[in-house]
């Protein structure tokens, strides 16, 4: 087991299986030294973990943890594409994308479910430049989808 | 005429002449081996091919076009950079912004449009990581804004 | 001072001190020759130099003010990390992020506040692709945020 899933099973989490993608595009693609990731949905065995939004039908941790849910998934694509977690140099750049109501303001502390997930994981090789922003909606009506761009090794 | 071009011209699609541009950026820069376009916007001749959001005015099936005219016209962006799109090695990252009313669930129909395209031209080569979100409002009134990351060869 | 900061100076700005993190996330990240930085909110000191939305409480003027803070702050992050903005041989990418009723429809004049401060400090080399959305909040209620990706050299 890699060092980076040890962590994760010591933190309670497991990665989960990537499914096949059912359109024309994937989990991840690497570049370079670069793996980019597809935008992560909340989901766990296909299913969302949580629906709504922000502000409205949603609250703050249980985004947050849906959230954190993206992550692990994030990290599951980026496994099945380089093999192991443990090529993956430096976490460069997270985006949040958080469905809510206009009146929310509070969506850094929603994507701090993935940013802590990657700092307990990495350390200081997890310490990313991060955007937060709130949509109007997301797919499938997922409170929260969170993409990651990562830097790997050979 | 590229093999890209010409599995377009198969299709019935033409890559518009990029229009100048009239403001402090450009409709893509070349980074070492990638290539990063502006969002690019539904525009058939500087006219939008559909105005709207999805949920309220616009239906999917006319969003979804409006989708495929924005990675034509990416394409195209590229194409006027390195001159030639058989010089993609790999389609990178898709981000589709889809514009929405808040009660909107199926953005990935949206942009498949431009996934699909993608695939058409590229084979293997096209499948990309893709992010698909909902957005408030977007510029013109457009109903869908899609950006592209490419890896190329010298 | 560096030749970019000198540009900056005689536009009557100067960059802010970058404050420390308080999140697991860094305001910037450098990954081979590209910087990434986290999105910047139009913070003075600390504060938001405006809040509110686009076509609401907000007017174009006061919001393309606030992304060139959001630029600015960006800059500052970016020479946090390398040192000299001297060493930036490009700008890369914009993402202007920003916060609408959803009725509005001139975000490119927004984000130009960000573009063209760019332009004005690197010439030529400041011409980006860049990508302008509308959302339904931002953090904080910013009116706008700003990444960017620029390449450097060593």
């Amino acid at each position: 087991m890699s060092v980076v899933e040890a962590k994760l099973a010591a933190l309670g989490h497991t990665l989960p299986e990537v499914a096949a993608p059912i359109a024309a595009y994937v989990p991840a693609v690497r570049t370079g030294n670069l793996v980019f990731t597809s935008g992560q949905l909340p989901t766990v065995g296909g299913t969302l973990v949580a629906t709504g939004k922000l502000g409205a039908s949603v609250d703050v941790e249980t985004a947050k943890a849906a959230a954190q849910q993206c992550a692990l998934n994030g990290l599951a694509a980026i496994r099945a594409l380089i093999g192991d977690l443990d090529r993956i140099v430096r976490v460069v750049k997270v985006v949040g994308f958080v469905a809510v109501d206009p009146s929310f303001t509070n969506h850094a502390a929603v994507v701090n479910g993935a940013s802590e997930l990657l700092a307990a994981c990495f350390g200081d090789a997890g310490a990313h430049a991060r955007s937060s922003v709130g949509m109007a909606s997301l797919p499938l009506d997922a409170p929260v989808e969170v993409e990651l761009v990562v830097e790997v090794r050979d």
